[in-house]
């Protein structure tokens, strides 16, 4: 790949996931140096790693970089697969908080963990045993994260300038989630928290700090961080109205989580409060009744779907999810980026909000 | 403090609870700005953080520091305090794993979350919220670790120098810890693997590595890791060994840990495989069927006190901390180190392993 030459999605994908490679590659004999036990660590991690995940944040800190007039190289696509790491901490611990069984289609750590016991038949409670497993696991991720970005070979004084960026992004990602089991436990139906939670949890994290670590590593200005901003931040709050929209409606074959999954865990998002806003008395209490029960029915499931459709809560968050996205695309078309980068990014708003998984 | 003045082990701990205040004052805001409903999270790392800690890693990475000829600053005591950050992760998520109800005399930060779920009348298991807030702040604790080592004001080159080592232990302690997990599930009785989890659960981590990181800092030659090794690790197994001494036979007054309960949470340490080994069968029976009950009672914790004495494994035990002490102490004496430092890490090995608490 010659500098500055144009770079498709899946490309940069591939390419992504050979930097995860090289770490997993680095780490496995070390683990094994330790101790061959640790084995099932490294196939775990591998497989979650490897899989088929979009690699979204990444690209947006790529894009950022080059739009920030970043050459391509090797070294920062290494340096931005640290946010898969981070991710797959987020999400290892999260289905741990959820007790979700699946994740990508495949069973999650922690049952992977708690089958492995039950097949060898270990002592002790396999489920305690998983989540203990998945813990550390997270932990791992967490600990990777920092050492792919800084053994990328981005010159020290990019990671330098990088680095306060990406320890606020993992602060605001840590808050958001506590806010978001926060919610969760106060039963809340205010649109406003739940679109606060929604911010720290998936917006900034996913699109709007992406973006602006990209641009901290190439140097670049504030004004370019603000107009990232004026294109991630409500670019963001329409992914995650686009996957809480996936969570009830999504089809299980592209998300890779059980049909109604978020009605089972009872998640309190922006779609659940838009739809307990306009609820007459009996949807609302439809609503409270099944969700967040986790033997919920398909029946159940169909019931709430039809629920929140007739709320017309559906209708308005795919409004919002439209508007958020016309509002992002306005922010860039201000941005001072070159055409490719542009397009890119506008290419990526819809690969963020038009996605069926 | 003028450079290279002396530094008692008091004033050391001191200088180091300062530097975690200077990271805690500034997540406060941070976390304040994102949301209010956050200062609970402050709070609870507030008071898990400024206790009473030994601030044992950061004195041993110190004074590797020091060993290898590098100044007394505030930078450095900034950059060593890391340690405490990384340690409070590994307790808090360790409780959880656990179910630990205590830590250092006071609630486990998941207990700590599930009072203030059930005080405030929350929806869901107070349990679940309380294990998942702990899992959160634990990773806040880890990506906290890092900011505080990234912003601890030594030169660049010096992090540099030491980011290899702090990778590498952080690694060997979430490996030491799944090792851990596995023993108590095969129920294992070999003294050799319940040394190998000793090794990296905790002398790597407590003692060999933050003198490593230290003498990394400081840009020491290999030759000088080769004799904090020497020194290091056989003091780590002494420390661990005084550890599990202390989880069977210590004053909770002193340990800030009920008494026993080690027992209760059935620790493959190795201590235990020590009794198994020299046990009749009645010993071994009684062992068997007491450990790990999580409801043993204060009758059976004596019992199994008595039975682990009568085995001889206590008095074994006691005689393999002095001897790991003492080839401690002959590794420190052939390290080319000034004769302050060598002083205070003379002090330290017996601050490890003299210890109740």
């Amino acid at each position: 790949m010659t500098p500055n030459s144009p770079v498709d999605r899946a490309d940069l994908r591939n390419r992504v996931t050979k930097a995860i490679d090289v770490v997993l590659a680095r780490q496995r004999p070390r683990l094994d140096a330790v101790s061959p036990d640790l084995g099932p660590v490294a196939d775990a991690l591998s497989d979650f790693l490897l899989d088929s995940g979009k690699r979204l944040r990444p690209a947006f800190a790529y894009w950022g970089w080059r739009g920030a007039g970043g050459a391509d190289s090797d070294e920062v696509v290494a340096a931005v697969a640290c946010l898969e790491w981070l991710q797959a901490c987020a999400l290892i611990h999260d289905d741990v908080m959820d007790r979700s069984d699946t994740r990508r289609g495949a069973p999650a750590v922690h049952r992977r963990f708690a089958s492995l016991h039950r097949a060898q038949g270990w002592r002790g409670d396999p489920e305690t045993f998983g989540h203990s497993a998945a813990i550390l696991l997270g932990d791992l991720c967490l600990i990777w994260a920092d050492e792919t970005y800084n053994t990328s070979g981005l010159p020290t004084d990019a990671l330098l300038r990088g680095q306060p960026v990406y320890d606020e992004m993992r602060t605001e990602l840590m808050a958001g989630q506590y806010l978001d089991l926060l919610e969760q436990a106060l039963g809340g139906s205010s649109t406003e928290r739940a679109l606060r939670v929604a911010t720290y949890k998936s917006a900034k994290y996913t699109i709007e700090r992406p973006l602006h670590l990209g641009a901290a590593l190439a140097g670049a200005p504030p004004a370019l961080a603000q107009a990232y901003s004026a294109y991630g931040l409500p670019l963001g709050e329409a992914f995650q109205l686009r996957d809480d929209a996936l969570g009830v409606f999504g089809d299980p074959a592209a998300t890779g989580k059980p049909a109604g999954d978020d009605l089972r865990e009872g998640k309190r998002t922006v779609l659940i409060s838009l739809a307990l806003e306009r609820a007459n008395p009996g949807q609302a209490a439809a609503i409270r009744q099944h969700l967040g029960d986790p033997h919920l029915s398909s029946a159940s499931v169909d019931l709430l779907r039809q629920v929140i459709e007739e709320t017309g809560a559906r209708t308005h968050s795919e409004r919002l999810i439209s508007e958020r996205t016309e509002q992002a695309l306005l922010g860039l078309d201000a941005a001072e980026i070159d055409s490719l980068s542009r397009a890119v990014l506008r290419d990526l708003a819809a690969a963020a909000t038009a996605r069926t998984g």
